[in-house]
């Protein structure tokens, strides 16, 4: 049986950090909550479901294409796919509801059972909602039913082998639904690993991370998860699309961009060749302290341009150097950063990491390092670095504890050229301040993915919740940011996808003949247009 | 006025090296070819044209839209925008052979003066050729009518502008039919360059490289062309598809990938956001020779992976080298390789180039070098590396004198894993040997671009021309060759698209469904079906 994450937060039950001490202090002082737990989630047994609405029909065909066992409603995994793991979601949950809950979750065993699947669903006109590790926060597996009075979810636990290893090449071939780091447990017998790490990574698939265009925290070195995908395998309601996988070819358009990003509106990615790399014999993390987030930005650009960038780079802007400074209490963080009067005197953290054999380390960091002290970069050494490390995967499950204590907490990204960096990372922080000024907010941002021309923001959000309205609270700061976003030219999302809740935005991202473009491949995949609805087009 | 070819070769009248004192010998010896002129190409005057098919209506609606002085149907420039620059193409032209020549040739100013073209001519019902450097060397600007009575050629010559450059982003915009070189000049001025230096580089666009997919001799280093198109601006028959251009994007499928690779069949690229680079400050240039063709894919695949290549990887197999060190004579090359016995002890030669600062070159060769020697390469120095570089555009120039000669000459490309690169190698050369049997071939090849997962094959074949059938001889082989490539599932082109000499193996490439989705998107922005006819899509 796959492992299951709350229905109601992130993780296993009982997984992940509790927050820290200094945390009740810090939430008192910045955002005017008590600190105290406000709320509790509903237990499985009162959340909100409507009954099934699967015609015998249909189940019939289901559970003949995937066998009986492997088609279920029961409440539990209703709830379980019920939804992703954006603040809506969890706020939704926590009180018990799971109205849109899919009336059944089938989990076909490959490729062939995928298409028997979409068949079924087709013919009966249900929606179909692919469900990869279902870490979406932008509303991506959540069953919008629109026209649907049935949605089915597709559950890809099952297809999770890794089919071939190529060693010489560095390619793997993996079933979609494997997880990252079961893909990188097999991988270590190889010598090799993805080392693709998004905050995700204890659940995300990679079936999940082609068809998001996901982006880890080791992107900058290692390539996004677009460029790690050599092949892809579809299953589309009107047929398979695989693509050939060269190294490189000039045979026309590539139509594995066309899957990529596509989020299970098109059809179902089953396959993947995937390009891998080297296991890690060493791996070096250390921390810096930039003077201010434009004097960071400048130097990181230098990096990126000069191809010496570190293989993760974490640059916070001066709010979020103060916040993780605060959270970090009186550990290593902050006694490495001893004397340095940050209240008084604006600084921004920066976690440097490299990844590979020690000579190639040895290689590649002095010069980076050097850029970073002619930028006037002070080095906090390694310990505030592998502290980070050590708590990459922290944040998803200290969430948890925040909305126990009546905490609004989200995250929102972007990209765009080094140019407008400082303009955006302005302009949407001022948007969040102003739709939140009810309740002013904690606002942190770091650039999180560095290119030549450009960099990727990564804002977070904290403020006393609404608790008459805590959804209404956060669509209103999210508008104004993603319209803040889009007025300044950048793009609305750099790694969290589309999903149901930026899809307002895709209009801005590539134009009005552009989305046209998009619905016709969709029409062409996917004639029903049972795949995923809402999600991705605008409606 | 733009600058022009030769009708019937390459480049300006009188451009480019004679062919060497040696040569004459060595197509004795090789090809059995006497080495004296047996052919000449026919006058301007005497090309078979057919008369320009343009009615009133659509000449004038075209003059409307452009200019009349730039909407010309006389002898020289229908000849000049006849054909590409295959072998083929070159074989029909120096015969006098252009009936397929466009009908008129129109010249518009910008996208609007495009967009106007491609309303008359959908309105007419006239196949629409958009023509850029004019290098294709797979039948890709040549018109092929089809159900058309009327063929337009679409110049992109007079829009060449460069419009902005980001010095901070190192993004320039910059007009389709800029060609490359003076693009290179204009950015000299900011310190940037593209550095994307195909073969054709003294002809080619920006638009034509971006709609083929270019990749240049420093693409391992540098990026293939389609890595440095941040954004695309793309007239359509159905309206305009223009991309963000974020650094990077998680919003939905890559609409750019489908513009890149579309050979002017979906509709005509006039505007382009390129990432360049500094000038360089330093090249370094040099050989290496290796033990074989093996021993040396087996260095520059690990070099690859180590992300240690040089900006300029070329591999030449064992009969290569030998072509290479006949033709450069007694010069420098066969002078630094003397004691080498090449054609008793087969060897493979090495050009590696290095580009950037100094410091950069300093830090990034040592690893690379000291690779190559525990790979048993010995080092040649820099002087044949630098008259490699120096004669890199030579070869077409060379080609038209071997065409005087009775010479079938031609190259063809491929890509694949590494672990399917000595098979297809192997493949690909018994295909053309057996299929120019009657006139057996002298056959070469090298490694052009290197990636982690594997490289492309590049193909140069001689043989002794069939003077009767030159077409059909060359048809033969080619036809043979691709089918190899395609049994062996690697890429029918790596850099020279598919254009109309292709189109057999699209299938090949991306299975049914996919060319079956290709036309879907084409249909979307192309429903009257006007954009360059008998390209890319197999009929």
């Amino acid at each position: 049986m796959s492992r299951e994450q709350k229905f109601w937060g992130w993780g296993e039950p009982g997984a992940g950090p509790a927050l820290p001490d200094q945390a009740a202090g810090m939430l008192r002082e910045w955002l005017g909550v008590s600190g105290a737990v406000v709320s509790t989630p509903v237990a499985l047994a009162d959340v909100r479901l409507r009954p099934p609405a699967v015609s015998p029909a249909l189940r019939a065909a289901l559970a003949a294409a995937v066998g009986a066992e492997h088609a279920r409603d029961d409440r539990e995994i209703r709830v379980l796919r019920a939804a992703g793991k954006s603040y809506l979601d969890l706020v939704a949950l926590r009180a018990g509801a799971a109205e849109d809950a899919p009336d059944l979750v089938v989990a076909p065993a490959d490729h062939l059972e995928v298409q028997a699947v979409l068949a079924a669903c087709t013919e009966a006109g249900a929606a179909v909602i692919p469900f990869g590790g279902g870490t979406s926060v932008v509303g991506g597996v959540a069953p919008e039913r629109r026209r649907f009075d049935v949605a089915v979810c597709l559950d890809l636990r099952r297809i999770d082998a890794v089919l071939a290893v190529d060693e010489g090449a560095r390619v793997a071939r993996v079933q979609a639904g494997r997880r990252l780091p079961e893909l990188d447990h097999a991988l270590a017998r190889h010598g090799l690993r993805l080392a693709h790490v998004p905050q995700s990574y204890e659940w995300a698939t990679v079936g999940g991370c082609a068809a998001t265009r996901s982006a880890g925290q080791a992107s900058t070195g290692f390539g996004r998860f677009d460029e790690l995908v050599a092949a892809v395998r579809c299953a589309t309601p009107a047929g398979e699309l695989a693509t050939l996988g060269a190294p490189a070819s000039a045979a026309g358009p590539d139509l594995c961009e066309l899957v990529l990003g596509s989020e299970g509106t098109l059809g179902v990615i089953t396959e993947l060749a995937l390009r891998v790399r080297p296991v890690a014999a060493e791996q070096r993390y250390e921390a810096w302290l930039l003077p201010s987030f434009g004097d960071g930005c400048d130097a990181l650009r230098k990096l990126a341009q000069a191809e010496i960038a570190p293989d993760v780079v974490r640059l916070s802007d001066e709010d979020e150097t103060r916040m993780t400074f605060g959270f970090a209490g009186d550990g290593g963080l902050r006694r490495r950063a001893g004397g340095l009067a940050l209240r008084h005197r604006p600084r921004c953290l920066l976690v440097a990491g490299w990844e590979g054999e020690a000579a190639d380390i040895a290689r590649r960091r002095p010069p980076a390092a050097r850029l970073l002290r002619s930028a006037g970069a002070l080095p906090l050494g390694r310990g505030p670095g592998e502290a980070w490390r050590a708590t990459r995967f922290a944040a998803p499950h200290l969430r948890d504890a925040l909305l126990d204590r009546g905490v609004l907490v989200e995250t929102l990204e972007t990209a765009t050229r080094w140019s407008g960096v400082a303009t955006l990372h302005a302009s949407v922080r001022a948007a969040l301040a102003a739709a939140l000024a009810a309740t002013p907010p904690v606002l942190g941002c770091h650039v999180s993915h560095l290119y030549p021309d450009g960099a990727s923001l990564y804002f977070t959000v904290f403020a006393r919740q609404d608790a008459e309205d805590p959804a209404g609270q956060w669509r209103a700061a999210k508008r104004a940011a993603g319209d803040a976003i889009a007025a300044a030219g950048a793009t609305i999302t750099h790694h969290h996808a589309i999903g149901r809740d930026h899809a307002r935005w895709l209009e801005a991202e590539h134009g009005r003949f552009g989305v046209e473009l998009l619905r016709a491949v969709k029409r062409h995949c996917d004639p029903a247009g049972i795949m995923n609805p809402g999600k991705l087009l605008p409606d």
